[in-house]
């Protein structure tokens, strides 16, 4: 599927949307059944970010962002922008000036799997960016690629309208269908863990929290007193 | 050209070092017809430096950093000092103390193809520094290389006295004689963009800023109304 | 050694690792002859800490972070973790959950060779974390490693109560006993260096405060006037 | 869909299969638009092998090869094994006693977005794997994943019964329902570079062969006599 | 331990040597609990070798391969010599002189953290090398390391004397003490194996061999008809 | 300089080329003081070649071959063609039909920092190719680079006509006025290795053949008798 843009997509659910936002990468990543995640390669422009928005997707060829500019226009506001590469690619692909244009459009954030230039402006701007590097280097508009079709980003298969969340933990995927399950998946564990927390501020330990003790000594766990030397 | 120090080398002129740093490297590497650009893992040690200066070039070692107290001496103020390595190698060239010379002696910074340590103490005297890593990695002061020969830096061709551009987006390199030329260049490039970042602010795309949807079509790009599914 | 907890290890002496504390990876490296440090690619979560402690140390398999929970209980106040993996892995292993646990029972931070997350949490709580990636990646507690055994972590083989001295320079390791000794060494190199920096910051070149001319001249490097073009 | 295991599915035609074994993975990623490629780190064991089948997939976790015991079960004579991995991982899942199962059922091959083992033995069974690390690492077999599953394998999105074709040049998947027409393609663009060979090698230039001159000269190509220096 | 060569050490078991070199890598460490394994990025020069003895070390600096010309003295026949390096470095520290040196000194292979050339002449001459890299990069002889002091090479602590098994599938360490023990597991190892192989040859699955069906249904492994769409 | 091809250009001397062909990547790249050579990752697609040739040079972009086309016409026979790229990039801009093209027009080989596919049929055909990948990623004809301009390819700088060595050990540039002075000594350096290489082969030690004890000893090297434990 080369060459086509699809103006409109089917979007997940608002309200799960705001969930799985708040809830983070981690716990969404975790409520899904540790399914998801792109690469850790994946890093924020700056720290502190936290966004989930319906993916508007695009894929681009090495070296050429023109299609980052056709998606600008299909956009809708409260989408996170997701854009794969054909082949391994670092080059700056999304700067500043485009930075500009989809927060004008409504964009909550870019995710590319590949460069982002103009570090220090998009950063002041509090623009969400995660990439794969950071480079200045320029790019092409010569090759068509498409928008809103399925693409692989970073290891991880999403179609237009699956929800994106990305904070300082990476990025991960949730498709449009499960976004409901899955918050409320993430609001469950979520509680779990707030109390699992007071318990091990208090320096209870997590073999007892969570019961392991038995389980590692049937898989031969052996406890020596020492010192060994 | 290997155990040779050149004292004195003819540098860019300073107007136009002073433009180009104003610019900032990805406006320079694109008004020089993208071109110079080191490679991306070239990362400042702390955010927020932007400096140019003619270059002082020296030639290191793998694990070796005597060189960088021969250039030292040699090194004008206002100079950077690019540092090459005869192979890939990560480990500490470049610390505080090393710092602390360099900036008496006036330069205006270090861009080292090898590791930088005492990355604490030196993010707090603010003296810019580009590295591939940051390592403790102590180096032994054993083989000459030379000082004011061209190198190749993080794959950039590199001749003393030419201009080096550093930022957030990484390290770019102007050749001493085209100087004046870009950095008009750069200019231009910055007044145009300034237009186009007021149009694209107001939701203008760049589709239609860059007027690209007819090459768009002749490429073939179809679009298709949706959903998909 | 697989599959074995040492409840207790002998641990170098207290005020030795508050120097080595105070001294830092980068003058600790270098006075303990250039030798313990781990590769660069571990990475402090968030900067500005410098820690220094005895190690605790575990071993785990790929994708599973069980053995975090079994150090937990033997980890001793003032204590660093430190975490092995029996092959290249980046999961994220550790997670704020955790870095409370391990906070509760009085450790000074954790160095593992795996992936972290709950970066922005973490980062937050202050405890200090060196990694070799920050991700989401859920890890199992389903294979039994070791716990108080030495191992190699990050290309350096650790024995358990050797110091771990951690910084934005990286994560260097002393031998228990050799603290005492690259204490006091590290107090020379120290003193030293402030002597040098002194009259460095005056200008004086590293060529004549290390002597280094007669050297350079015996090794063959030719001084050229210049230019050369 | 983690935990499941798919025992029927449908496969891409046989006729297709037979066509696009035969003209090799260059070929069929050309024929199919360019797509479909998995990252070039996905290496041959041993060179000169060029096979394809539908795919039985599997979705492992690091460290850990228990799923392609349970895929050995529900692969079909003629198929091909692919073998994904939750996180990146390089172990040696797989080794000479699980390649004589497979080779039992009549797997063709098997591609592994993990390590192979045992180097030297499968390579002289002449059964062909493509894998992204050859590693003697063993794996335990503790974490459930899934069989005949839509995967991500090396960056391709690939649902069981779709083509995988794999030689010296790597591994292209061919969507099931693509599978026909994909071939068609493929023997198309095989004729037509059989004419191009023949002018090729009589010394005919590509320029002419495929009337570049004029495009070439209005993206601004420009010729100059030389010598330049 | 910088600078120091101990000329004599004491040497694993002959016996047990040449049974641990029959078994070959992967073999050997799975007979010893998983553990010893070099990082993967150690290959063979030449495919086919296989071949273990007592180690002699060397611990060498980057770009520098003075030590191991030390340790060709000190190296006896039937041993292999394991080259560490105190950082990461790909130089071709060993060449056909040095290869000619060690075969006429009865040294049985070389395994290096560090880069070899003259890979055709030493392929040709048939003496067994693993390294990091193939690469032509001369080194100097300007920095003292140690010879037959323990190192740790490509992630494995070893001390001379150990016994380094090398094969197609990267290299094993094993501790000189546990040589006869591990032997003798392997060569069970080996007999249980030779069971299995005939077992799967006519078609039996792994899943009934190894008993897995009532743990992956404990794990919740769900079998499904299909097809799925 | 893009967009701009030279076509007529200066060569090394003949009787030049000849000879570092002979002697080939290692000798050559010592005997010009170990410089010019390109980095590890430059791997030959087949072992067992071995060419010299007068560089022709080509600049691409990123997932476009455009210019090994224009090369093809401006090559002459005897040439190497060096093409390197814009920015890191590993597509297959290399196959088997300008594989024909460039041996019919005479060309001794290509050296490529991009990646090359059709590695069986290449192999065959005993075309020499050295590249930073094997990759059958198709690349398209978008974009102008240059031809017969300097470049930098894999970390060296290199001007059309300089000598391009290359064998199984790597890529090594001569420039092209000192063409005939490195062939000249690496010559010396040949029968000087041939007299060490008799001497090794009887068993004398580079200890003393190079005279390396006194220098050992002045850097402080201590033999102790051992064995240590």
């Amino acid at each position: 599927m080369n060459g086509i843009v699809v103006r409109n997509i089917q979007r997940a659910d608002k309200s799960a949307i705001d969930t799985l936002e708040r809830l983070g990468v981690s716990t969404v990543h975790e409520a899904q059944g540790r399914s998801g995640l792109m690469q850790p390669y994946m890093r924020p422009l700056w720290r502190g970010a936290r966004i989930a928005g319906a993916a508007t997707t695009a894929l681009c060829h090495p070296g050429d962002n023109w299609m980052i500019h056709v998606a600008a226009e299909v956009i809708k506001p409260g989408d996170v922008l997701v854009v794969a590469c054909s082949s391994e690619n670092a080059d700056g692909a999304f700067g500043e000036l485009l930075a500009t244009s989809l927060k004008a459009r409504g964009a909550k954030g870019i995710v590319l799997d590949l460069g982002c230039r103009d570090a220090a402006e998009i950063s002041e701007m509090h623009f969400p960016v995660w990439s794969r590097a950071i480079s200045a280097k320029g790019t092409v508009k010569a090759s068509v690629g498409s928008v809103n079709v399925p693409v692989v980003c970073a290891g991880v298969h999403i179609k237009p309208g699956d929800v994106v969340v990305a904070d300082d933990d990476g990025v991960v995927v949730v498709p449009r269908l499960d976004a409901a399950k899955v918050a409320k998946a993430g609001e469950e564990r979520e509680k779990k863990e707030a109390g699992s927390r007071a318990r091990l501020q208090k320096g209870e330990l997590g073999l007892d929290l969570y019961d392991m003790r038995k389980a590692l000594a049937e898989k031969g766990l052996k406890y020596i007193d020492g010192p060994l030397d």
